[in-house]
């Protein structure tokens, strides 16, 4: 292992920037350029304040080492972090001057790698690292939190070592092949592997979910030209985003904006009004919205519960509502027909559970539409103590491991031959394991450090 | 004294982001927040890892605090600096909590502010924090820097103290001015003024090569069309930065490049031809061209040994040349005409030492005139441990300073009462005290501590 440097902090002045130097030579080489105690004698979780002098002697900065020695340091090496005053300039002097000295620049992410590598943590909480800096609302942050903590790699560890105590009894039972004994049962054999891939199923079902959050919930926000889309979209930000005008179809091109609901990022997409096409841009709206409703997570379909019958609803619903839609009815100007209720628009495309009247001019039950925004991607089922999947590689990994344990499951079903099963739940073992690292390669992690920020 | 918090480093995504905390309370409310080893029973300049919960357990992020102790930290007073996931989420959401449990935001520059009102550094070592981190250059980084070790300080300090003993004599005298005594003999003391007044004379000439450093030094590269200033500026820069063309006038809009010599950047201005307008366009581009000479530090001429006499280069220098213009004078093409000598064009305004022959397109003699742009801001004069004046309020405080010093010297040579020369001296020594801070006003540390940023 090499000594590595590189900038920690954002680039940009500041107050105050961090060079990140870790490696078996990072406290000798901070040494050679720092002149105040020297840190080789120092213990390590110290701090020392000094100044960077390059080789003629010319000073740099005075700066504050932080010191840390191996193992108890990010990475598990020796390693110090010299917080330098927040300038371009000096920060790019004395990591030139450190480079003079012998350390490497690091690579994206290649901290997180040798925190990997050295055991400090497996692979999927060194993914949760990127996913933590990444984060930006509470639940996002919660699942990559959870993450990093460990608490999916327990999970998966769990599932790993319930399938390894099974190998072992197959393979023992291969041992043992000329007698043609059973150690185990076979129902009870299945009935394991049932709740394993029970359980497997559960965690890739909550991908979804967890995508959503960490992605944030891809919303269209669709309805016939004048329905008052964007003066929902208004109420929903409380700020005037989008231009509302009381001529038909002014919404032309569609408009993302974040909202915040109980730590879930919406994007939400407003589109041009749903309606015969008068011209070809207008046409070209339409199109748009239907294939924004097929690519996003949940519809809001919005209507003008004053000039839109529940035929043009239901005509509507039937035109954007595919087989996995999720969706939200919002019956809106209720405050110009407060008569209305659910009972004249009710049909089979309209669940009563989608019903959100509204007023989004008076901002008149707009609170309850969020409530109805959060719980349809919830469905309840969002608490952060359970474990949520939320990255893409781990969600292939168990489709993968369950494919591969369904196969052992049909091999005992078929009375094939212990080989086979042994060999399926081998291959189910080695997809679990490429989650926590457990099993990986060169490729994956280049894969997937490469993505990290440098000096992380 | 409160208790205040700001985000040290720059804004954006990194892989750590800093959150500095001082005043009385600032361990006490990071130990609230934090879980790990308790802060307050630890000792200063240690490091401690641990987590940051809120109110309701949810944990925040994994973190890095740094314990100081005061005086024995950045402002004197007890701090920490919490070192964070570089997450927007998670530093806001930190930021937050600490507000929640009673700290104040810091305004731009505070925790410099309160190190100055803490003793640990004077005003002008204050402000140079500021220039350190702006600074851009090697030179502007070694003014600031010798400004935030206190060499300026020292000095302006001496010629305090030389003026406080030049009081003392001189009220010594008043006490007893019954008496009419004279302590000092007159043709001393005017000895010594003069000899002040040179110190400060030359402090303050010292402030127009600080203030190139620190703000680049503005160069004006003007000649006429096809004489090759954008060849040559590409030449210096080594890049196509600027559009060469055979197309006469085709440089209409001044373009801006920085170009750093020997540590000191030089803003080139590159400008429009000079000749007779041909159009309204070309006539904005010359006017523009005069006022750019005007306006900068340095002009550098540029003609073509070909095709231009040496009486036209006499009338165009006569046209751009002013009574205080550093002038560099290219003659371009040098390959084309290489038996051209100074002889030929020497006159009154074009000196030897101005003279640099080049060939822009063959990248020949470039270095040398590199070398001569550097010689003519330094004149031999910028040696770092030379005291550079680079603060335009310094400059101005010592002007006004030596005003009253020479009001005082008037009023020796009259023979003026000696109570008119005290209060000369006092208020001479008044404003060489703003420079260091020994007197200050609130609004005088309102506006220059505004300008810092956020987290300094």
């Amino acid at each position: 292992m090499d000594t590595i440097i590189a900038l920690a902090t954002p680039p940009g002045t500041g107050a105050i920037g961090v060079i990140r130097v870790s490696g078996p030579e990072a406290i000798r080489l901070t040494d050679a350029v720092f002149k105040g105690k020297k840190l080789e004698d120092q213990p390590g979780h110290t701090l020392h304040f000094g100044s960077i002098h390059d080789e003629e002697g010319r000073l740099l900065d005075e700066v504050l080492v932080s010191l840390f020695r191996g193992p108890r340091s990010y990475t598990g090496e020796d390693a110090t972090e010299i917080s330098c005053h927040g300038s371009h300039y000096i920060l790019q002097e004395v990591m030139a001057l450190l480079l003079r000295k012998g350390a490497r620049l690091a690579k994206p992410g290649e901290f997180t790698l040798r925190a990997f590598l050295n055991g400090r943590m497996d692979l999927s909480q060194a993914e949760a690292v990127a996913d933590l800096i990444a984060s930006e609302s509470a639940s996002a942050h919660a699942i990559a939190m959870q993450q990093m903590r460990g608490g999916f790699s327990n999970e998966i560890r769990r599932l790993r070592q319930e399938l390894i105590d099974f190998a072992a009894l197959i393979e023992l039972e291969l041992d043992f092949g000329e007698e043609d004994v059973e150690f185990a049962n076979r129902a009870d054999l299945k009935d394991l592997i049932r709740r394993i891939l029970r359980l497997m199923h559960d965690l890739a079902q909550s991908f979804q979910l967890g995508n959503a959050i960490k992605n944030g919930v891809s919303t269209v926000i669709a309805g016939r030209p004048n329905a008052g889309k964007s003066t929902l979209l208004n109420a929903l930000l409380n700020e005037e985003r989008a231009i509302v005008s009381e001529i038909a179809g002014t919404t032309r091109d569609t408009i993302e904006e974040t909202l915040h609901i109980g730590g879930v990022a919406f994007r939400i997409i407003d589109t041009a009004g749903i309606r015969e096409a008068q011209d070809a841009i207008e046409a070209v709206g339409v199109a748009k919205t239907m294939e924004k409703v097929r690519q996003s997570a949940l519809l809001v379909y919005v209507f003008d519960v004053v000039r839109t019958s529940p035929e043009a609803v239901r005509a509507d619903l039937e035109q954007l509502v595919g087989p996995d839609t999720r969706l939200l009815v919002v019956a809106n100007k209720m405050d110009l027909n407060p008569y209305t209720s659910y009972a004249h628009y009710a049909c089979e495309l309209l669940p009563e559970s989608a019903w959100v009247p509204v007023s989004a001019l008076n901002n008149m039950n707009v609170e309850f539409l969020k409530e109805k925004l959060l719980n349809s991607v919830l469905q309840g089922e969002l608490r952060t103590e359970h474990t949520v999947v939320a990255n893409a590689r781990h969600y292939e990994a168990l489709l993968k491991s369950s494919e591969s344990l369904s196969d052992a499951l049909r091999s005992i079903e078929t009375g094939i031959s212990g080989d086979f099963i042994a060999m399926d739940i081998r291959r189910a073992l080695t997809f679990l394991g490429e989650i926590t690292g457990e099993i990986s390669s060169e490729d994956l992690l280049d894969s997937i450090f490469s993505r990290f920020c440098i000096g992380k």
